[in-house]
């Protein structure tokens, strides 16, 4: 049953401290065992000691989607038993058992492991994660196990968790044996079996608050922490089509003879972004249009907008003492700045405001459809890229705090801009955190090897997150045709051509094609690259009708093998592989690589292509492998697009629907009751019929299409 | 003037603190600036709010060389204004100011850069520093700068050190202008000349002792650190012979095999190591003999002296169950255990008197020479290979202060074992700390590239440590001689061969090895490498001498060319060339490299192995010069000495006298009076003299040879 008492007490709590001008600790139980308090259906909380005030939950901005828990089996009793927990000089412990067998997954943005059991993990911002230690540009305190339980700490610290590799002290002695073990392999695989304990030490904090989240299974819980966490988001249609970043020295006429070229040559497009080049002083930034570029902001907006462009602005958020923003800035900013700018104090009310106003004004109103906050997470050793742990913010909050929240809060500033204007946003936000479920930001970065952005995906949909494997500097042909093949496969289609003028597939060297030295045969790739970002287009339907069940029950639209099927083992390290939505698997193929192993889930499967039905679980595929491998369960119905030259063009609206199998899985908005289109096919007939309902988008059916033979 | 009160409080204050159970907060001064006191010779201390009890100067256990000091400069005041700090929620915060150009290096064994000026470092232990963060196997809250003083946090946590890289909001708005920057870059590189501070936060503690050390320059501060330590050390000479360690699994048949091929085959050498099968368990160790590999270790060991070997064990420190020390060690170990065994608290007397004493009954009884701890450096995230920073010892001390001191305190645990039977050790260790100097012990390890090793050399002056560039995993012939020929002009020469059962010079493909399928033409790679390693034969009187000067006033004698030359540019960002001792320095060559680039310091050098005179201060070598690039002060006389077996052996004590250029530069035992040999040269009868004085070691001067042309 629902504690509405004990959640709307949170809630407020949160809102509250969040405005006051300073934060002081509250009151709660004394340190000890903790029992868990039901605050929302299959959600229990556990409060150790005295919580600091300043906390992701605390603070939250978005409240939980209540009214959707209904739609998740009910749970009695918490999974857990009473917390363990103690305060210490050092801050906080919190001990949880694990039996043999049990698997951990999450804590956010992981980039370089999946399986996390006999692991450590510390949540801490840092945008150069080149080692396994959590670091990341969105870690959260978040995560799941194969017990069927989810576990937020509700800290803004750098936590750290131990995933049973802290092990108490052996307290007797054993008699010697000769020849014995002179590795320590052994003993590592031991630790993994053997029973354990999760360990999570919360830094500085003289308590803490910790949710559990009930399955029954891993899917569950996750749902149940998206809702909590304010429910899933559903993207403006243009959000799903493709993007397209340009030189950041461009201006208007660059730009837009750039948009005019991708049209003339058909290659789809919906969201141009801008570079640094478009303000008067970047790094740190100032917000302004510099005139020598864009002589009339509004107009070059304007006429993309009337060939179905939107335009997205980068910037990051450290304010540049030339900005128009900066004396209205500098009451509520933190003691220390980054590049000769003000650090923003988005954990206060005032700065978000002020922030979120001026982007309003002059920015949102003139069209632009979002922005891209780039550096806000937390180059921590880079030199001179961030703001030190020790700073101090008018809202009470020091940097280490403020790291956490620093890329969520902005988010904020900005929605609300959209928000009050009745406009959706779709963004990009190098950096978020704990309950970013419902914001419409996507987390990019350029950092990484093509496997990692694929477990990056992989990994966000444990934590309420988005991830754009966006493409750029490609080593080869071939490694950009299986990045922009993962990529549109993906929350947010992006080319991000910054440092090129002209697009990648004409050159793909930075000197060439500065120098419009193109390639002899361009043309080649760039229509097999203007059939890679057409598969983009045709999703898109598909695509929002999983982002309505992210919405509408919390279910990643992206997520993990595992979490589907948390009781598969063969799944249990599957972590280059994804579902969109419920129906569809895929398998990105990475350049260089001699083959691709793929493994599926039970059940029966089709090639998305062919739709032939696919024999074996396990399987190899050859590198020469023409398209990104992606299965479909038999049964499918899956409406598909027409590619038309942006997402929200009439022809986007004409689907032809793909009949897997015998066509018995129909099609009802991605599942989800009471939205968009619903499809079913009739084997015997070999007939499809179409119903709208109320909320149904103004979709034409085509035609229908049989795929390979019932299986 | 040298103020005893205060040393002898603060060094008796160590040493009770250490002997109490439990530390409490000892209570200093209040929080605030903090005014410098003198306690020794051109050292100051200062003290911000309440100091932690467990530090690494409260608990030392070496007192400062204070009779030492009087041959260093007098300083009359502190370089430093009064430090400015405050205590803070999160622990304290420090701020030093730094003007335009003044340059930073230190930290402790850093491998990934050198000059430190924009950059941030946070001084934890930890083995896989892959990342340039300050992590490191020996960090050290200490450095020194250009202006020609040193710093020492006192602290055994995980201090952070923005060096200029936080830098305060800015405080006024500026107008635009248009076209301004819109990249990082410039602003990267304007961090590094405008004035700026140097801020310092010690997490946890609330307060802070730090000692300052005057120059006039970087070289005089680094001896001034050095003494305050308590001095450096003299190895026995053996220590600085050539040094083997055997395949684990080689039984006393196989060592001492290997140890008569040796001989044979006249590859010089002092030291045998056993790696982890010597053992009845390994990960965790029970330090006892597995009797089925060796029957009688006393026989085995007493075998390998009578030809002129001594033995060194591997181990780590973790207590296994089987051990005979695990009964007396559980009371005196940590909560948390690792591979199943006990953690020592090293911090504590018992715990190391408890193992040390172990160690000198069972092993340093035998003969033993020394060892080699390994996993001591808190392997964090490799998964259940340390012990948590919230583990809690019987000392007071958490896990995060044990790891500061582990390796530390381990040395502490094992020399005074030596000492007790007033024998000398040479040994090795993995982690290291603050006010390592006199310990006889050097770091390895075998992670990194040849050029982070000899980065690891350079760093590894500024802070009383010494560096063992081991030679294992050579990609191919090449590398295995250029990284053979580095660690020959290292404070260890050793050969790791842990994994191989014949030296890697007969084959250097593991699997190879180990099958006895040697390379056709191995003999050839063998006489290089015989003579490479009787390179090191030859310098042991030389390096000596240096080591001497190290225990005499403090100079380190590995150190890198900016500290002796602490105003020259062209040296400030030299970090692969590195000097031994006053005469001699080294630039070595890197496998796969195209070519050598080196810059001398001002002066006249000669190159080592021709005498040949160097026209210019910069220039380029090939890749394939045939012997490290070796240069020495012209004028130098130097004695090196014949190839003998081993480094006590008769051959040894032969030196020939090289005269480079006039011979100007005599030699007293390394510049140092009253130690040694003193030879002199006569430029214009072309003679050279020789005098003992009443220490002099039993040398006979077989001849001299000058070299090149006197310029």
């Amino acid at each position: 049953m629902i504690n509405r008492r004990q959640l709307s007490r949170t809630f407020a709590l949160g809102v509250a401290a969040s405005r006051s001008r300073k934060f002081a600790n509250a009151q709660e139980n004394p340190a000890g065992s903790a029992s868990w308090i039901n605050v929302l259906p299959g959600i229990w909380k556990a409060t150790v000691g005295t919580p600091e005030v300043f906390t992701p939950v605390r603070s939250r901005l978005m409240p939980p989607a209540q009214d959707k828990f209904s739609q998740l089996p009910n749970v009695g009793a918490p999974p857990l038993s009473a917390l363990a927990g103690r305060v210490t000089e050092r801050g906080c412990v919190l001990q949880i058992s694990m039996p043999p067998g049990e698997l951990i997954y999450g804590f956010g943005l992981q980039l370089l492991s999946f399986s996390q059991r006999g692991k450590k993990k510390t949540i801490r911002v840092n945008a150069d994660p080149k080692l396994d230690t959590g670091d990341s540009h969105a870690p959260v305190p978040f995560f799941v196990t194969t017990r069927g339980y989810g576990l937020l700490v509700d800290s803004a610290r750098h936590v750290d968790f131990y995933c049973g590799d802290a092990r108490p002290r052996p307290t007797h002695s054993v008699k010697a044996t000769l020849g014995a073990v002179n590795t320590p392999d052994m003993t590592r695989k031991l630790a993994l079996q053997d029973p354990g304990e999760i360990t999570i030490e919360v830094p500085r904090a003289k308590g803490v608050d910790v949710y559990l989240f009930a399955g029954p299974s891993m899917r569950e819980a996750v749902q149940r922490y998206n809702l909590f966490a304010g429910g899933g988001l559903v993207p403006p249609e243009w959000g799903l089509g493709f993007w397209y970043r340009a030189e950041q020295h461009g201006d208007s006429a660059a730009i837009t003879k750039l948009a005019t070229e991708f049209r003339e040559r058909q290659i789809p497009c919906d969201v141009i972004g801008l570079e640094p080049g478009w303000q008067t002083h970047a790094y740190s930034c100032s917000f302004a249009w510099d005139s020598t570029r864009f002589p009339d902001p509004k107009q070059f907006v304007s006429n993309l907008a009337a060939q179905g462009f939107q335009v997205n602005l980068w910037e990051h958020a450290f304010t540049h003492p030339s900005s128009p923003l900066f004396d209205s800035l500098l009451p509520c900013s933190g003691d220390y700045g980054v590049w000769g700018g003000l650090v923003p104090d988005f954990a206060g009310e005032k700065a978000r405001n002020v922030f979120g106003d001026y982007h309003g004004r002059t920015l949102v109103d003139i069209g632009i459809s979002g922005f891209k906050l780039d550096e806000c997470d937390s180059s921590d050793f880079t030199g001179g890229w961030s703001f030190p742990d020790f700073s101090r913010f008018p809202s009470g909050v020091d940097g280490e705090q403020m790291h956490a929240v620093f890329g969520l809060r902005y988010q904020q500033a900005i929605w609300q801009e959209y928000k009050k204007r009745s406009r959706a946003t779709y963004s990009l936000v190098r950096s978020s955190g704990s309950l970013a479920t419902p914001y419409p930001f996507v987390l990019y970065s350029d950092l990484y090897e093509h496997r990692d952005f694929v477990r990056a995906l992989v990994n966000s949909g444990f934590a309420g997150l988005l991830w754009c494997p966006e493409v750029r500097d490609a080593k080869n042909a071939e490694d950009l045709v299986r990045r922009l093949e993962t990529v549109v496969f993906s929350p947010l289609a992006m080319v991000n051509a910054w440092y090129i003028k002209n697009p990648p597939w004409k050159q793909i060297d930075r000197v060439k094609n500065n120098a419009d030295h193109l390639e002899n045969d361009w043309q080649t790739l760039e229509t097999r690259c203007r059939e890679i970002i057409g598969w983009r287009m045709q999703l898109v339907p598909y695509l929002l009708s999983a982002f309505e069940a992210y919405a509408a029950n919390g279910m990643p639209p992206f997520r993990a093998l595992i979490l589907d099927h948390p009781t598969d083992a063969a799944l249990a390290e599957v972590d280059d592989e994804y579902m969109i939505g419920d129906r569809m698997l895929v398998a990105p193929m990475f350049a260089g690589e001699a083959e691709r192993k793929i493994t599926l889930p039970d059940g029966k499967w089709c090639d998305f292509w062919t739709g032939k039905p696919v024999g074996e679980r396990k399987f190899s595929l050859p590198a020469k492998t023409e398209r990104i491998p992606v299965f479909v369960r038999s049964g499918s119905v899956l409406p598909l697009a027409h590619v038309g030259p942006h997402a929200g063009s009439p022809e986007s609206a004409k689907l032809t629907v793909k009949v897997y199998g015998d066509g018995s899985l129909s099609w009802q908005g991605g599942g989800v009751a009471g939205s968009g289109l619903a499809l079913s096919w009739d084997e015997k007939s070999r007939k499809g019929s179409v119903r709208y309902n109320d909320e149904g988008r103004k979709y034409t059916i085509a035609g229908w299409e049989q795929l390979g033979e019932p299986n």
